[in-house]
């Protein structure tokens, strides 16, 4: 597995099991019904952020990471990033491969911390390894997502300093 | 004192202390340097956000809110809010009735919770005043703000279910 920048080529690679977990509703605060343009605006971004795919040894796209600073200001020392995996390459290591890079990038570019805004907790696959990669839940927002089959869950706010 | 919806024409009274408050860095996690047209774009919202101005009875600007969804999707119904009131004009409650209306607006609009992301800790004026309205500290991030003059500081997550 190899993690490289992903260029405006790979984005029809994305948007299928983009838009699949984004219609899916019940991990990511996107618009379900989030469109292609929307979708490739919110994914592939520009610097500061950087977005990366991971992929396999016949260039097959196996996820992918957008990493961007958090807040402005005083708080700019407060990376975030997203993280998508094809649900076809689940199980493998993908995202923990895409989270260690993430966290990586941040260090190498002189942030303190990196913060998820929402991580909804019935997701436990990704709160394990978030976990695992060093992240605290700080806190729950009681009902602070609306999951279309478990109805109103917590989001957690998760952290680490680097 | 009146509360009412800004318009373009109530800008020339926002930007002085907008641009007093930023550029102090003490309280906002906004660039300090920001200039005056990224100021009006980051504060004068169009909907589904919403921006107000306090006024008192000559016409005067006292203080500003903007209010807008926190989250998309999933977590759509968590609003968010944020407020600057003229130094000038402090300690008379301009706050806490911008604070209160901005409450009644959520509820309103069918919110079911406000979160406040970026609460800087020794702003304990506003903190006493958000606690006072019905927020509580969910969480502070460690480190998470660069104060001017006390270094890193904690930086709040406050949250009300309404």
């Amino acid at each position: 597995m190899l993690i490289r920048e992903a260029t405006a080529a790979d984005w029809p690679a994305i948007w299928p099991f983009f838009h699949a977990i984004v219609e899916a509703g019940e991990t990511y605060t996107y618009p379900r019904d989030m469109d292609e343009p929307a979708g490739r605006e919110s994914w592939m971004l520009q610097p500061p952020g950087r977005t990366v795919v991971a992929v396999d040894e016949a260039g097959t796209v196996l996820g992918s990471a957008k990493m961007n600073p958090n807040h402005m200001g005083g708080a700019s020392h407060i990376a975030s990033a997203s993280f998508m995996v094809d649900p076809r390459y689940g199980g493998r290591g993908v995202g923990r491969a895409l989270g260690e890079h993430v966290l990586a990038w941040a260090r190498v570019e002189g942030y303190r911390a990196m913060q998820f805004n929402a991580v909804v907790e019935t997701n436990t696959v990704a709160v394990a390894l978030w976990k695992s990669l060093g992240f605290q839940i700080m806190t729950t927002l009681p009902e602070g997502f609306r999951h279309p089959a478990k109805g109103y869950v917590g989001l957690h706010i998760m952290y680490q300093q680097l």
